[in-house]
């Protein structure tokens, strides 16, 4: 695809483009001072020298009308990356289950129980509605980390390295062309410890931001982490990691099922990957962070423009919003 | 009302019946030692000397449907008194907002934001879906309380004296019915006032057990937390505060937006009244706890048997189910 039309398609994803929503919700909680994390993948809440991590995340309909089984199984899975993603360790979820049919219901609770063997994370509560006219699940996790060791998203710098990790042994999912799965089918040991390396770079302070990768997919992720940072990027395609038999304007898109997308110093970027190749996971330099608050897609000579964030907004959310809430 | 018909409409009541479908969904959970806190209000996952309450509550679709921006409203009250009735003290909220058109969505955040205001306790984060076919509002929230003074539903004893906490200042809310709302129209600070009654209730160790009464209503609510506890109740009704120009079958269906159901050693009841009094609350005895496994109401010489516990199931819980989870 030419890189014009690829950046132009990226743009347009809708992945990326309801976030744009978040904007409004976040002006009408942030007027009187309460100082919400918003652009954060967790809110934190410190508390002494820990930090308690807050989540909530839910599935999208259209992945519900999809395949209710598959849906269950991804709200644990997009839970506990949000935790990841900030540096901490989930401690248990809480559910609100809407159902409109036993059918669903029993595909649903089957998946959510596969998430929850697979990743080891138990859900300890949560509220059902038996008789809705939709089916909607929504979950909410609790994490902790080290105060001093947060993760964030807005705190990325001109002259970082970008680093993607993936694991590109996976499959697109068949009953959803936009996921990538590399979780589903692999041992439990293997994904929780791919999870477990976001706790080791943040302890190590390896990091200077970091996101998981989600439904905006490795790029739309990118630019809300470059958005709330108040900086830019240039993506080199030529080093960006991809599964084959997949095209590279469809696996910009995708969301897979772990993947993070972190920014460190030059000086530590070997480092950084070393950690996540312990950790099982394909990493790679996939760019730097500029001045420019635009994001560029840059192939051999040719260079196009994704997000100008002086023209187009992500989120909204702009760079350097409240980062925590203490007691 | 014959008090046999009331006790009929109080078991057959849908706030309560839709409470059936627990049973279900905690057995997939609890399979591999997971140990969830289902029962309880809130989740209870210790660490060191205090207990993080993490707790999950969604909107009825009915009220979504009537009146939206009472939703948002409600969806912060419900979750704040999860924690108040653990005897926590909230930390923050998070939540995973549905919509289906831009009014909907002014209108829930609307109610969000006074619901915000009112109570003191903020949304920290959360998740948007702005493009779905139907509108849902889903809350959870984090709460602390220390370890040793968790009020838990599960631990009514026979011989406790069962108190009713309650604010008969109120309405039959205009777009709800089933609604008595003593909030909204009141001084946040009355109203913080209030919710605190249970931190002073639980830090002084002067309940047994207790909930807030949420939309199975006061015998409903009353009944869940029998159920649990392997225990019944004698409830007499003559005992039972009301407000004027509300049928006693129609109070004890409604939802009041600030009430709590507690149990305590008869020797503590004056003093838990009194705390209750001091907190601008009404509070009465209504009731005694007995090793019957049914919920009797008791008017004057006659008796009606609302839920007998060895044949009809409220959340299908029993009694003594998992009470916390460890870091």
């Amino acid at each position: 695809m030419n890189l014009d039309r690829l950046a132009e398609s990226l743009r347009e994803y809708l992945g990326t483009t309801r976030k744009h929503t978040i904007k409004n919700i976040v002006g009408i909680f942030d007027e009187k001072g309460t100082n919400p994390s918003f652009g954060e993948d967790a809110a934190i809440i410190e508390h002494g020298d820990e930090a308690l991590l807050l989540a909530a995340d839910g599935i999208w309909d259209k992945l519900m009308r999809a395949d209710p089984e598959w849906s269950g199984y991804c709200s644990v899975l997009v839970n506990v990356h949000d935790i990841a993603a900030m540096g901490g360790r989930p401690l248990g979820m809480v559910d609100v289950f809407s159902s409109n049919s036993d059918e669903i219901t029993r595909k649903v609770l089957k998946g959510m129980k596969d998430g929850i063997d697979k990743f080891g994370v138990p859900v300890v509560g949560g509220h059902v509605h038996p008789d809705t006219p939709y089916a909607a699940l929504d979950v909410a996790i609790l994490g902790i980390a080290k105060k001093d060791c947060i993760i964030y998203s807005s705190t990325a710098r001109p002259g970082d390295d970008i680093v993607l990790a993936i694991d590109l042994d996976g499959r697109v999912h068949p009953s959803c062309d936009l996921n990538w799965d590399s979780t589903y089918l692999k041992d439990a040991s293997i994904v929780r410890w791919q999870v477990a390396s976001m706790v080791e770079l943040a302890e190590k302070k390896l990091l200077t931001a970091g996101k998981d990768v989600s439904n905006p997919g490795i790029i739309g992720t990118l630019g809300m982490l470059l958005e709330v940072s108040g900086v830019g990027a240039d993506v080199y395609l030529d080093l960006m990691p991809k599964p084959d038999g997949v095209t590279m304007d469809h696996w910009l898109k995708m969301y897979p099922g772990m993947g993070f997308i972190v920014t460190c110093k030059p000086e530590n970027t070997d480092k950084v990957i070393g950690v996540y190749n312990d950790h099982k996971l394909n990493a790679s330099k996939i760019g730097k962070v500029v001045p420019a608050r635009r994001l560029d897609l840059v192939r051999g000579t040719e260079r196009a423009t994704v997000f100008d964030f002086t023209k187009h907004e992500i989120t909204g959310l702009g760079p350097a919003r409240g980062r925590c809430n203490s007691l």
